[in-house]
């Protein structure tokens, strides 16, 4: 089942070969209804589909703020009552050209950055990282979190949009390139990534100098070291949907959670998702909070994880590896020896100096996969399993195994050789 | 003469503590004649002393600058005119308390950076770097380099003072820790430590908005990877003025050139510099242009290596030694190593990820360059050797032994066991 199937080689030559040719340009920030077309009482969330019955507490609490956000419901309990009584509809973020870290909400109202993939002219698109601390994305939902979202919709997004269309597009791979070498991996540390935008990013925004909301957002750019986490997401979602669809390769183009169930998507499958109860992450937790506040794993973040960033790119991020509890530099450069063994490529762009200049591991192959046992790992986040806690810590999990297998069942049935 | 002569231990351990117990905080940017009383016709330069008919062409160029830029002279012959009749005063930076980075220069309406070492409440100050390119440090004096100085002077310096008042200063020794950590050593290479000041000053600065010239400043502050190289070595002048006299140690406090000599002074001599001729770069230059166009050794910017930084910490930056020729990581950690033959510590904020977390060589001692004739490796930008070339390329260049075995002999008499 898993050996050289007579196209399999050259399918997945071009996956790889057009997801490394990806030239994400940061292009725009608009609200997502004009960008994706979303209409009224339409909640995009991350992971595959889920209904209301089946999600976890954090996901809901998300889905109560933004109903409140968006006027759909004046109540929390209102907006419970609508969220259960069918009164919204949920569909996945990828389902519309979008990601969203953790809950990853994405309603019409909300300014999302558009990331071009000037290599094939298709479009992703991201809500702004909201900062750290009590967020929507972690299922917060209170006075402050629905006044920064209105705060993001009426100032920030038009400010950031402005000075994006003024700048002409801010071009991520080199920036994301040079990030690499500065000990980002970009899913748990993004701290050069978010300096180098920045620094992209600050003089046109200081352009439209008197506007209202210039020196709040320069201080909400430049005070967030994961702001560039959303970016890293937008791009890795603009490199992977030109793979979406490619008969009989058995590279995996998405990993996302919905706090319920863990699915991936591989090129051969084009959108179909497989999936399996989500594990939930070990690592960090803090002062006060442990493995029994955590919430199983959640976001769509996993989607850097596919282009080689995150945890497949651990060796450029010794500080990361701490971070989350993986050990030092050498269990570092132990974690990216290990996902060597279950990719087909390196990154031609994404360097990692300190692994011998190699490229970082890209091309998740099912096969791989399920022959070695060894699974993607993902650095992430930790949600508090109670609605409203925010994040409570930070550490890795496993893609489940059973998605691999079901995905390499599937491609093999599709052969006519199971 | 080098054995372990009683009090030198001593001694040296009290200037090593007060070295690494510096915690400088960037406080303010004022026009150089408040900030250090600086009166007409003074002009500071890198180095240690010299005379109109010494100086090299670079030097002698950027003076013309100057003095045309403080309105001393209208043209660039009456400048040369009032260089060479003794019309105008040199004077060492480090004579004032300040630095500056290739010439040097330092007038009166020029705004400086203030950097106040808050464990010893001493000030250090430098000059706004100017950019790449033709620029005055390098020698250049064309109307675009004046027009450059014009606008510092007028927009760019009050917006920075004000900015950093209000923001009750940005503490370098973190940010420099954490740019170390990111692949700059901090004397080539500044992209980390440029980008992350510019995260921690544009908030600050974009209170101003309405102000002039605050979209043109953001552009400068973001658009250069070298503007941190000035707060570098103010920062690290504000670490070396509280042990320029510790009688009887070995330890060197400033290494800085003039172009013609290189100068180093000894914490167990004062302010006194010992010094040798200096000697011409090596590396690698721009296209079209090599070492007949290099301008021998130039700058105060050699500060930053004796607090640990520069070539010390060239095991940091890989990146940075295959800018200067000097291969790749496994030469920047033989050189890193290198330098620990000559230094007495290790510095326990600055730490090196990839050299086993340890700190960056720190207490050049004078006796150990000496007996092992192991000599400080300086990174360093390479000027061109007719003014108003600008620079030609960037390499590597050895302090000479002659100032430190003049620095041996004088420390051995001043014991009276010469």
């Amino acid at each position: 089942m898993t050996g050289p199937l007579p196209g399999i080689a050259a399918a997945n030559r071009e996956t790889l070969a057009r997801l490394v040719a990806a030239d994400p340009v940061l292009v725009d920030c608009v609200p997502a209804g004009e960008a994706l077309g979303l209409g009224d009482r339409l909640v995009l969330h991350a992971g595959p589909p889920i209904t209301w019955s089946a999600m976890c507490p954090p996901l809901r609490g998300a889905i109560v703020g933004a109903l409140r956000y968006e006027g759909w419901a004046a109540t929390d309990e209102a907006a419970e009552r609508l969220g259960a009584a069918g009164g919204v509809r949920f569909e996945p973020c990828h389902h519309h050209r979008a990601v969203g870290p953790m809950t990853g909400l994405v309603t019409r109202s909300m300014p999302v950055f558009v990331v071009e993939n000037r290599a094939f002219r298709n479009r992703a698109h991201v809500a702004i990282n909201e900062g750290l601390g009590r967020v929507l994305r972690f299922g917060a939902h209170d006075v402050a979190v629905l006044e920064r979202l209105a705060w993001l919709r009426d100032e920030a997004g038009p400010l950031l949009g402005r000075a994006l269309r003024r700048s002409g597009g801010i071009p991520l791979r080199p920036l994301m390139a040079q990030a690499l070498l500065m000990g980002d991996e970009m899913h748990q540390r993004n701290v050069a990534a978010s300096s180098l935008l920045a620094r992209a990013l600050l003089p046109a925004l200081c352009e439209d100098a008197g506007r209202p909301g210039l020196g709040r957002l320069a201080a909400f750019v430049c005070g967030n070291d994961q702001f560039f986490l959303n970016l890293a997401m937008a791009a890795a979602k603009a490199a992977t949907d030109p793979v979406v669809d490619v008969p009989g390769s058995t590279i995996v183009t998405a990993m996302a959670r919905n706090g319920t169930e863990f699915g991936i998507r591989v090129a051969g499958c084009g959108t179909h998702w497989f999936t399996a109860p989500v594990e939930t992450p070990r690592g960090l937790f803090f002062p006060g909070l442990g493995p029994d506040d955590a919430n199983p794993d959640l976001g769509d973040s996993a989607i850097v994880e596919t282009i080689g960033l995150g945890g497949m790119a651990m060796a450029a991020s010794p500080a990361a590896a701490r971070f989350v509890g993986a050990g030092g530099l050498d269990a570092a450069l132990a974690i990216t020896a290990d996902m060597r063994e279950i990719t087909l490529g390196e990154h031609p762009h994404f360097r990692i100096a300190i692994d011998g200049d190699r490229g970082a591991p890209v091309g998740i192959d099912v096969r791989r996969v399920v022959e070695t046992g060894i699974t993607p790992l993902i650095n992430t986040g930790i949600a508090g399993r109670r609605a409203g806690t925010g994040q409570v810590g930070a550490g890795t999990v496993r893609a489940p195994l059973g998605c691999f297998t079901r995905a390499l069942e599937a491609l093999a049935r599709s052969r006519g050789a199971a």
